[in-house]
Protein backbone atom coordinates (compact mmCIF):
# COMPACT_ATOMS: atom_id res chain seq x y z
CA UNK A 1 0.00 0.00 0.00
CA UNK A 2 1.72 3.59 -0.98
CA UNK A 3 1.70 6.50 1.00
CA UNK A 4 -0.94 8.25 -1.14
CA UNK A 5 -3.62 5.02 -0.47
CA UNK A 6 -2.61 5.37 3.62
CA UNK A 7 -3.42 9.34 3.66
CA UNK A 8 -7.06 8.62 1.72
CA UNK A 9 -7.84 5.80 4.42
CA UNK A 10 -9.37 7.43 7.16
CA UNK A 11 -9.47 4.67 9.55
CA UNK A 12 -5.79 3.55 8.77
CA UNK A 13 -2.65 3.43 10.05
CA UNK A 14 -2.20 7.05 8.94
CA UNK A 15 -5.18 8.10 10.98
CA UNK A 16 -4.23 6.26 14.20
CA UNK A 17 -0.61 8.03 13.79
CA UNK A 18 -2.38 11.37 13.51
CA UNK A 19 -4.70 10.75 16.51
CA UNK A 20 -2.12 9.39 18.63
CA UNK A 21 0.21 12.06 18.01
CA UNK A 22 -2.34 14.95 18.63
CA UNK A 23 -3.02 13.38 21.86
CA UNK A 24 0.81 13.35 22.56
CA UNK A 25 1.06 17.37 21.85
CA UNK A 26 -1.81 18.07 24.03
CA UNK A 27 -0.45 16.18 26.70
CA UNK A 28 2.77 18.09 26.69
CA UNK A 29 1.75 21.53 26.02
CA UNK A 30 -0.46 20.91 29.43
CA UNK A 31 2.68 19.26 31.17
CA UNK A 32 5.25 21.38 30.02
CA UNK A 33 4.23 24.10 28.01
CA UNK A 34 5.46 25.26 24.50
CA UNK A 35 9.32 25.42 23.83
CA UNK A 36 9.84 22.91 26.17
CA UNK A 37 9.68 19.99 24.15
CA UNK A 38 10.60 18.04 20.95
CA UNK A 39 9.98 15.86 18.34
CA UNK A 40 11.83 13.33 19.49
CA UNK A 41 9.52 13.60 22.75
CA UNK A 42 6.31 13.20 20.87
CA UNK A 43 7.30 10.23 18.89
CA UNK A 44 8.11 8.48 22.27
CA UNK A 45 4.84 9.23 23.78
CA UNK A 46 2.98 8.74 20.73
CA UNK A 47 4.37 5.59 20.04
CA UNK A 48 5.49 5.96 16.20
CA UNK A 49 9.32 6.98 14.89
CA UNK A 50 10.41 9.88 14.98
CA UNK A 51 11.21 9.95 11.65
CA UNK A 52 8.05 9.33 10.56
CA UNK A 53 7.05 12.80 12.51
CA UNK A 54 9.73 14.92 10.80
CA UNK A 55 8.60 13.16 7.28
CA UNK A 56 4.90 14.17 7.19
CA UNK A 57 5.29 17.31 8.98
CA UNK A 58 8.62 18.30 8.46
CA UNK A 59 9.32 20.37 11.71
CA UNK A 60 8.04 21.08 15.44
CA UNK A 61 6.34 23.78 14.50
CA UNK A 62 4.36 22.99 11.64
CA UNK A 63 3.58 19.93 13.78
CA UNK A 64 2.40 22.23 16.50
CA UNK A 65 0.17 24.56 13.61
CA UNK A 66 -1.50 21.51 12.70
CA UNK A 67 -2.66 20.23 15.95
CA UNK A 68 -4.34 23.27 17.08
CA UNK A 69 -5.82 24.02 13.67
CA UNK A 70 -7.28 21.00 13.96
CA UNK A 71 -8.85 21.17 17.23
CA UNK A 72 -9.77 24.99 16.17
CA UNK A 73 -11.28 23.75 13.47
CA UNK A 74 -13.73 21.05 15.77
CA UNK A 75 -13.59 23.25 19.03
CA UNK A 76 -14.52 26.94 17.63
CA UNK A 77 -15.86 26.11 13.65
CA UNK A 78 -17.20 28.87 11.52
CA UNK A 79 -21.01 28.70 12.38
CA UNK A 80 -23.39 29.08 8.98
CA UNK A 81 -26.50 30.16 10.73
CA UNK A 82 -28.02 32.18 7.50
CA UNK A 83 -27.38 35.35 8.20
CA UNK A 84 -24.08 37.33 9.67
CA UNK A 85 -25.06 38.88 12.99
CA UNK A 86 -26.17 35.14 14.06
CA UNK A 87 -22.73 33.60 12.58
CA UNK A 88 -20.54 36.22 13.96
CA UNK A 89 -22.24 36.00 17.84
CA UNK A 90 -21.90 32.01 18.01
CA UNK A 91 -18.46 32.19 16.44
CA UNK A 92 -17.39 34.23 19.17
CA UNK A 93 -19.14 32.58 22.04
CA UNK A 94 -16.57 29.34 20.34
CA UNK A 95 -13.86 31.48 20.64
CA UNK A 96 -15.24 32.36 24.31
CA UNK A 97 -15.27 28.58 25.30
CA UNK A 98 -12.36 27.61 23.97
CA UNK A 99 -10.28 30.44 25.42
CA UNK A 100 -11.90 29.96 28.52
CA UNK A 101 -11.60 26.17 28.64
CA UNK A 102 -8.99 23.91 30.44
CA UNK A 103 -6.34 24.47 27.18
CA UNK A 104 -7.42 28.39 27.40
CA UNK A 105 -5.80 30.76 25.23
CA UNK A 106 -3.15 28.00 23.24
CA UNK A 107 -3.82 30.62 19.82
CA UNK A 108 -1.91 33.19 21.91
CA UNK A 109 0.39 30.71 23.85
CA UNK A 110 1.06 28.95 20.33
CA UNK A 111 1.75 32.30 18.08
CA UNK A 112 4.11 33.97 21.29
CA UNK A 113 5.91 30.29 21.28
CA UNK A 114 6.43 30.06 17.25
CA UNK A 115 7.04 33.82 16.91
CA UNK A 116 10.82 33.74 19.08
CA UNK A 117 11.40 30.32 16.93
CA UNK A 118 12.82 31.92 14.16
CA UNK A 119 11.11 31.37 10.65
CA UNK A 120 10.29 28.28 10.26
CA UNK A 121 8.35 29.43 13.81
CA UNK A 122 7.09 32.26 11.89
CA UNK A 123 6.01 30.54 9.02
CA UNK A 124 3.77 27.97 10.89
CA UNK A 125 2.09 30.91 12.81
CA UNK A 126 1.16 32.43 9.43
CA UNK A 127 0.08 29.54 7.65
CA UNK A 128 -2.37 28.70 10.76
CA UNK A 129 -3.73 31.99 10.82
CA UNK A 130 -3.93 32.38 7.09
CA UNK A 131 -6.15 29.03 6.75
CA UNK A 132 -8.62 30.78 10.16
CA UNK A 133 -8.37 33.69 8.06
CA UNK A 134 -9.88 32.08 4.56
CA UNK A 135 -12.63 30.32 6.41
CA UNK A 136 -13.78 33.55 8.04
CA UNK A 137 -13.55 35.17 4.84
CA UNK A 138 -16.12 31.91 3.49
CA UNK A 139 -18.22 33.10 6.01
CA UNK A 140 -18.39 37.10 5.30
CA UNK A 141 -18.58 36.33 1.37
CA UNK A 142 -21.60 34.22 2.19
CA UNK A 143 -23.17 37.30 3.47
CA UNK A 144 -22.51 39.50 1.26
CA UNK A 145 -23.72 36.69 -1.44
CA UNK A 146 -26.88 37.26 0.58
CA UNK A 147 -26.70 41.00 0.17
CA UNK A 148 -25.40 41.81 3.79
CA UNK A 149 -22.83 44.29 4.25
CA UNK A 150 -20.00 42.47 6.02
CA UNK A 151 -17.13 44.05 7.58
CA UNK A 152 -13.37 42.43 5.95
CA UNK A 153 -11.61 39.64 8.01
CA UNK A 154 -9.37 42.32 9.45
CA UNK A 155 -11.47 44.14 11.68
CA UNK A 156 -13.38 40.75 12.63
CA UNK A 157 -9.70 39.87 14.04
CA UNK A 158 -9.27 43.39 15.39
CA UNK A 159 -12.63 44.25 17.10
CA UNK A 160 -13.76 40.86 17.96
CA UNK A 161 -11.35 38.19 18.51
CA UNK A 162 -8.92 40.63 19.77
CA UNK A 163 -10.72 42.48 22.50
CA UNK A 164 -11.51 38.51 24.03
CA UNK A 165 -8.08 37.29 23.66
CA UNK A 166 -6.82 40.25 25.52
CA UNK A 167 -9.37 40.09 28.12
CA UNK A 168 -8.41 36.85 29.31
CA UNK A 169 -5.00 37.56 28.96
CA UNK A 170 -5.07 40.62 31.03
CA UNK A 171 -7.98 38.63 33.17
CA UNK A 172 -9.50 42.48 32.40
CA UNK A 173 -13.44 42.16 32.41
CA UNK A 174 -15.92 39.60 31.60
CA UNK A 175 -16.83 37.85 28.65
CA UNK A 176 -20.61 37.39 29.19
CA UNK A 177 -23.22 37.20 26.28
CA UNK A 178 -24.29 40.51 26.46
CA UNK A 179 -20.96 42.13 25.84
CA UNK A 180 -20.57 39.53 22.97
CA UNK A 181 -23.56 40.90 21.37
CA UNK A 182 -22.24 44.36 22.32
CA UNK A 183 -18.58 43.30 20.60
CA UNK A 184 -20.66 42.21 17.21
CA UNK A 185 -23.26 45.36 16.83
CA UNK A 186 -20.60 47.71 17.05
CA UNK A 187 -18.53 45.69 14.24
CA UNK A 188 -21.44 45.93 12.04
CA UNK A 189 -22.55 49.12 13.16
CA UNK B 1 20.67 54.83 57.22
CA UNK B 2 16.80 53.08 57.33
CA UNK B 3 15.59 51.56 55.19
CA UNK B 4 12.92 54.38 54.70
CA UNK B 5 15.08 57.04 54.60
CA UNK B 6 17.23 54.85 51.09
CA UNK B 7 14.14 54.84 49.24
CA UNK B 8 13.90 58.60 49.90
CA UNK B 9 17.59 58.74 47.74
CA UNK B 10 17.31 58.55 44.19
CA UNK B 11 20.80 59.01 43.36
CA UNK B 12 21.47 56.24 46.58
CA UNK B 13 22.30 52.91 47.11
CA UNK B 14 19.15 52.02 46.85
CA UNK B 15 18.32 53.58 43.31
CA UNK B 16 22.06 51.96 41.92
CA UNK B 17 20.92 48.70 42.73
CA UNK B 18 17.36 48.76 41.11
CA UNK B 19 19.12 50.35 38.24
CA UNK B 20 21.45 47.58 38.13
CA UNK B 21 18.28 44.71 38.92
CA UNK B 22 16.10 46.45 36.25
CA UNK B 23 19.14 45.73 33.74
CA UNK B 24 19.87 42.23 34.82
CA UNK B 25 16.13 41.06 34.15
CA UNK B 26 16.14 43.44 30.75
CA UNK B 27 19.10 41.08 29.54
CA UNK B 28 17.98 37.66 30.93
CA UNK B 29 14.57 38.11 29.22
CA UNK B 30 16.08 38.64 26.11
CA UNK B 31 18.94 35.67 26.09
CA UNK B 32 16.29 33.01 27.71
CA UNK B 33 12.72 34.43 28.03
CA UNK B 34 10.22 34.36 30.97
CA UNK B 35 10.29 31.55 32.92
CA UNK B 36 13.61 30.24 32.10
CA UNK B 37 15.83 32.15 35.01
CA UNK B 38 15.10 32.57 38.74
CA UNK B 39 15.83 35.39 41.34
CA UNK B 40 19.23 33.87 41.79
CA UNK B 41 19.90 34.15 38.39
CA UNK B 42 19.34 37.84 38.09
CA UNK B 43 20.80 38.58 41.65
CA UNK B 44 24.18 36.94 40.26
CA UNK B 45 24.30 38.94 37.23
CA UNK B 46 23.41 42.23 39.34
CA UNK B 47 25.88 41.91 41.62
CA UNK B 48 23.79 41.66 44.66
CA UNK B 49 22.40 39.46 47.39
CA UNK B 50 19.03 37.06 46.40
CA UNK B 51 18.23 37.71 49.87
CA UNK B 52 17.99 41.81 49.34
CA UNK B 53 15.95 40.69 46.06
CA UNK B 54 13.64 38.76 47.91
CA UNK B 55 13.01 41.37 50.97
CA UNK B 56 12.71 44.21 48.19
CA UNK B 57 10.29 42.37 45.44
CA UNK B 58 8.97 39.64 47.54
CA UNK B 59 8.65 37.04 44.90
CA UNK B 60 9.79 36.94 40.92
CA UNK B 61 6.34 37.25 39.98
CA UNK B 62 6.70 40.74 41.49
CA UNK B 63 9.99 41.80 40.31
CA UNK B 64 9.28 40.98 36.89
CA UNK B 65 6.41 43.51 36.84
CA UNK B 66 7.63 46.31 38.37
CA UNK B 67 10.63 45.85 35.55
CA UNK B 68 7.86 45.83 33.00
CA UNK B 69 6.22 48.68 34.58
CA UNK B 70 9.09 50.97 34.80
CA UNK B 71 9.73 50.24 31.10
CA UNK B 72 6.50 51.09 30.23
CA UNK B 73 5.97 54.26 31.92
CA UNK B 74 9.00 55.44 30.66
CA UNK B 75 8.85 54.39 26.73
CA UNK B 76 4.78 54.25 26.68
CA UNK B 77 3.91 56.88 29.17
CA UNK B 78 0.45 58.26 29.00
CA UNK B 79 0.15 61.79 27.40
CA UNK B 80 -1.68 64.90 28.20
CA UNK B 81 -2.04 67.16 24.78
CA UNK B 82 -5.05 69.15 25.92
CA UNK B 83 -7.25 66.64 24.28
CA UNK B 84 -8.30 63.64 23.98
CA UNK B 85 -7.94 62.41 20.19
CA UNK B 86 -4.45 63.68 20.42
CA UNK B 87 -4.17 62.22 23.76
CA UNK B 88 -4.83 58.84 22.30
CA UNK B 89 -3.24 59.06 18.89
CA UNK B 90 -0.29 59.62 21.02
CA UNK B 91 -0.27 57.05 23.53
CA UNK B 92 -1.13 54.75 20.23
CA UNK B 93 1.96 55.43 18.83
CA UNK B 94 4.02 55.18 21.61
CA UNK B 95 2.72 51.49 22.18
CA UNK B 96 3.57 50.97 18.61
CA UNK B 97 6.76 51.72 18.98
CA UNK B 98 7.11 49.67 21.94
CA UNK B 99 5.74 46.57 20.56
CA UNK B 100 7.62 46.81 17.89
CA UNK B 101 10.82 47.12 19.20
CA UNK B 102 13.91 44.66 20.20
CA UNK B 103 11.88 43.73 23.40
CA UNK B 104 8.43 43.87 21.38
CA UNK B 105 5.37 42.41 23.32
CA UNK B 106 6.74 42.27 26.71
CA UNK B 107 3.48 42.91 28.08
CA UNK B 108 1.84 40.63 25.83
CA UNK B 109 4.93 37.64 26.72
CA UNK B 110 5.40 38.52 30.89
CA UNK B 111 1.04 38.23 31.32
CA UNK B 112 1.10 35.05 29.09
CA UNK B 113 4.38 33.75 31.30
CA UNK B 114 2.56 35.02 34.91
CA UNK B 115 -0.89 33.28 33.77
CA UNK B 116 0.61 29.98 34.27
CA UNK B 117 2.68 30.70 37.65
CA UNK B 118 -0.49 30.48 40.24
CA UNK B 119 -1.80 33.11 42.56
CA UNK B 120 1.81 34.83 42.86
CA UNK B 121 1.79 35.36 38.73
CA UNK B 122 -1.85 36.43 38.29
CA UNK B 123 -1.37 38.83 41.39
CA UNK B 124 1.44 40.42 39.97
CA UNK B 125 -0.43 40.64 36.48
CA UNK B 126 -3.30 42.55 37.79
CA UNK B 127 -1.07 44.75 39.71
CA UNK B 128 0.38 45.71 36.30
CA UNK B 129 -2.32 46.14 35.03
CA UNK B 130 -4.47 48.15 37.46
CA UNK B 131 -1.34 50.37 37.74
CA UNK B 132 -1.28 51.45 34.33
CA UNK B 133 -5.67 51.23 34.10
CA UNK B 134 -5.30 54.09 36.88
CA UNK B 135 -2.98 56.20 34.49
CA UNK B 136 -5.31 55.72 31.63
CA UNK B 137 -7.97 56.89 33.93
CA UNK B 138 -6.15 60.01 34.82
CA UNK B 139 -6.47 60.55 31.03
CA UNK B 140 -10.11 60.14 30.40
CA UNK B 141 -10.79 61.64 33.41
CA UNK B 142 -9.08 65.46 32.39
CA UNK B 143 -11.05 64.63 29.26
CA UNK B 144 -14.49 64.62 31.02
CA UNK B 145 -13.37 67.76 33.30
CA UNK B 146 -12.43 69.56 29.75
CA UNK B 147 -15.90 68.76 28.80
CA UNK B 148 -15.26 65.83 26.70
CA UNK B 149 -16.88 62.42 26.46
CA UNK B 150 -14.26 59.55 27.11
CA UNK B 151 -15.05 56.25 26.71
CA UNK B 152 -14.10 54.39 29.45
CA UNK B 153 -10.97 52.38 30.02
CA UNK B 154 -11.99 49.32 29.17
CA UNK B 155 -12.64 50.54 26.10
CA UNK B 156 -9.52 51.27 25.15
CA UNK B 157 -8.53 48.18 26.40
CA UNK B 158 -10.65 46.43 23.68
CA UNK B 159 -10.78 48.45 20.92
CA UNK B 160 -7.27 50.57 21.30
CA UNK B 161 -4.54 48.43 22.55
CA UNK B 162 -6.12 44.73 21.71
CA UNK B 163 -6.19 44.98 18.37
CA UNK B 164 -2.91 46.74 18.31
CA UNK B 165 -1.28 43.73 20.32
CA UNK B 166 -2.94 40.93 18.52
CA UNK B 167 -1.89 42.65 15.25
CA UNK B 168 1.81 42.09 16.30
CA UNK B 169 1.74 39.02 17.54
CA UNK B 170 -0.40 37.50 14.78
CA UNK B 171 1.40 39.05 12.18
CA UNK B 172 -1.82 40.04 10.58
CA UNK B 173 -2.21 43.91 9.31
CA UNK B 174 0.17 46.91 8.89
CA UNK B 175 0.27 49.50 12.36
CA UNK B 176 0.60 52.52 10.11
CA UNK B 177 -0.39 56.11 11.52
CA UNK B 178 -3.48 56.11 8.97
CA UNK B 179 -4.70 52.87 10.44
CA UNK B 180 -4.08 54.12 14.54
CA UNK B 181 -6.23 56.95 13.43
CA UNK B 182 -8.67 54.80 12.19
CA UNK B 183 -8.89 53.33 15.59
CA UNK B 184 -8.86 56.09 17.31
CA UNK B 185 -11.96 57.79 15.09
CA UNK B 186 -13.90 54.23 15.85
CA UNK B 187 -13.21 54.45 19.61
CA UNK B 188 -14.39 58.34 19.79
CA UNK B 189 -17.25 57.70 17.63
Amino acid sequence: MDEQKRARRPGGRSARVRAAVHQAVTELVGERGYGNFTIGDIAARAGVADTSLYRRWGNLQALLSDVLLARLNTQAPMPDTGNLADDLRTFAANVVREVTGPDGLALVRLAVALSGEGQQGLQARDELLADRARQMQVLLDRARDRGEDPPDALEVLDHLLAPIYIRVLFGAGPLTPDYLDRLVDRLLA
